[in-house]
C-alpha cells in the first residue's frame, strides 16, 4: 500500500525509442511536462546496449532539463515505448534489463502512439514515418496490421516511396517505363551523373535512406508527373485499406501520425480523411499515460 | 614476339566468380577442358580478399584436377569473368590486383556469360537467376540494361520472387489482398507459425535468401493461384521488355541463361520464347575465350 504522500511525489518518466532518435520527458502527478533529452536510437533492433545507453542517456538530460539533476533514475517510475519490441525475442530481452529505474513499464512504440493520440483512451492510429503500420487499442484489445519492415513491407511508408522512385527511375532510365522528371531530380539529389552510380550508391542502403527521398516523389505527382502519381496513388490506396480495416473496429477516435503525414494525408480518401481526428499528444506522453495505468493496477 | 612452341604450350584459366561461388576451369590450346576447381564468393562486392583468395584457390584446384598441380600459376593466362565488376569501383580495384597469373584479362560476369553462350560470336543474353539483366555484344559494343541489384531492381529474378512472395503473404494474411494458398506454403518453408515469426524471419536478409523462395511463387501459380499468377506475369512481362530491348539490336543469337530459366521460360511471350536459342558453353569458357581474344590483340 501507497501512502498518499509517496504517490504526491511521484515522478514519471515517458520514453519513446525509435530507429534515429530516443525522446525522454519527465512528468509530474499532474501530467506537466518537466524537461525533455534526446539520445541516439532506442530500438533494440539495432542492438540491446545501444538501445539501454540511449534510454539511461535521455532519461537523464530530461531531469537536468527540468532542474531535477539531482533525482536519481531509481525514484522515476519509467514508461517504455520502443519500436522492434513488437516482436516477442525482442520483448524478452528488453523486459530482461537490469533497468535503473524504480520500475519500468515496456510497450510498443504503436501502443505508446495511440495512448498519446487519444489521451491514453481507447482508439486507432495510422503511422507513415520511416515504416507503416496501422494499430487500434480498445477494450484492453490491441490489433496492429502492417509493420512489416523494409524491404518486403512498410507499404506507403517514407522508405516504401523512396526505394519506389529508385526504382521506377532505373526502369525509366532503361527506358521500360515511360520517362519521368524524377529521374534527374533523383541523380541530382543523390549527386549521381547516370544510372550506374545511381545503382552503385543505393546498393544497400537502409530504410532510413530511402526515406529522404519520399519527398521528391509527391513534388513530381503534385506537378502532374505520370510515373510519381502512380506510386503515390498506390501508396495511398494501402493506407486507405489500413484505415478501412481499422474504422471497422470501430475505433472512438483515429489519427494519423508520423512524419510523412502532411504530404501524404491529402491524397487518402476523402471519406478517410474525414474520419481522422487531430493528435492530442506525442508518443512520449501515451508512454507516462501508459505507466500510469500499468502502475495503477499493479498498486491496486 | 613469341615463338610458335610458347603459344603451343599456353594454358588459359577462365574463372566466373560470382556472389556464391567462384568456378575456375584450365583449358589448352585446343578448347579442351582439362580440370574444374569450385571455392567460395568470387563477387569483390564482398570483399576484395574474399575474391581474390577464391579466384586464386578455385585455379589452384582446377590445375589439381586437371593433373597439372606442378604448373605455377604464373604460367597461366586467365580470363576473369566477375559478378560486380560492371561498377567502376570495383574494376579498377580487381584491376589493380598483384594477381599471380602470367597475364589476367578482367571482364565482367555479363560479358563472359554472352561469349560463353555464343561460343565468342557477337549475340545477346537474359539472365535471370539471384539477379537479372540483359546484355548484348554487337561489334564490341556492349550493352547492358537492368542488372540494378536487390531489392531496388533485378525484376523477374530469383530474388525478386520471392521478395515478392513475401510480401504478397504479408499483405494477404493482412487481408489487405486475397487469400492466397502461398500463405501457409511460405510459413512452413521458413518454419513460421505465424506473420509475426515471418517478419522476424526474414528482417535484414539478403538476396540470396529470397530467392529460395522463387520456386513456390512458380509451384503456386502452376497450381492456379491468383496472387502467384499476378506475381509471375509481372516478372515474365519485364524479361519480355529486356527482350525486346535487346532483339531490336539484331543480335545473330540470343540465349536465356540462369537458375530460373527452366521456371521462367514458359512463361514469356511466345514469339520471344521462339527467338532464344541454346547457350553454347558455360560463362568460365567465356572467361577463356575473352582471355584468347585480349591476348591475340596484345599480342599482334
Amino acid at each position: 500500500m501507497l501512502k498518499s504522500s509517496d504517490i504526491d511525489n511521484e515522478l514519471f518518466l515517458g520514453i519513446d525509442g525509435g530507429g534515429s532518435k530516443c525522446k525522454a520527458i519527465v512528468m509530474n502527478k499532474d501530467n506537466q511536462i518537466l524537461g525533455t533529452g534526446i539520445a541516439g536510437p532506442g530500438n533494440p533492433l539495432h542492438g540491446f546496449e545501444q538501445a539501454t545507453n540511449s534510454i539511461t542517456e535521455s532519461a537523464k538530460l530530461a531531469l537536468e532539463d527540468a532542474g531535477l539533476a539531482h533525482i536519481e533514475l531509481n525514484e522515476l517510475i519509467a514508461g517504455v515505448g520502443l519500436a522492434g519490441v513488437n516482436l516477442p525475442v525482442l520483448f524478452d530481452k528488453m523486459q530482461s534489463w537490469q533497468h535503473p529505474f524504480k520500475h519500468m513499464y515496456l510497450a510498443t512504440d504503436l501502443l505508446i502512439a495511440c495512448l498519446g493520440a487519444h489521451q491514453g483512451q481507447d482508439g486507432a492510429v495510422m503511422i507513415s514515418g520511416t515504416g507503416s503500420c496501422g494499430f487500434s487499442c480498445i477494450d484492453d484489445e490491441e490489433f496492429i496490421i502492417g509493420a512489416h519492415g523494409f524491404p518486403h513491407g512498410d507499404k506507403g511508408s517514407g522508405a516504401w516511396f523512396g526505394l519506389q522512385a529508385a526504382k521506377h527511375v532505373l526502369l525509366s532510365i532503361d527506358g521500360v517505363i515511360e520517362p519521368s522528371s524524377m529521374n534527374q531530380v533523383l541523380l541530382k539529389k543523390l549527386n549521381c551523373k547516370d544510372d550506374t552510380e545511381l545503382v552503385e550508391a543505393i546498393a544497400g542502403k537502409v530504410a532510413t535512406y530511402y526515406a529522404q527521398l519520399a519527398n521528391l516523389v509527391f513534388d513530381a505527382a503534385e506537378a502532374g508527373d505520370k510515373v510519381a502519381l502512380g506510386i503515390v496513388e498506390e501508396g495511398a490506396e494501402y493506407i486507405n485499406s489500413i484505415a478501412r480495416t481499422l474504422w471497422a473496429k470501430n475505433p472512438k477516435r483515429m489519427s494519423m501520425i508520423g512524419g510523412l503525414t502532411p504530404r501524404l494525408k491529402p491524397w487518402l480518401a476523402k471519406e478517410i480523411q474525414a474520419q481522422l481526428s487531430e493528435p492530442l499528444s506525442p508518443p512520449e506522453v501515451g508512454s507516462v499515460l501508459f505507466a500510469r495505468k500499468q502502475h495503477a493496477k499493479l498498486q491496486a
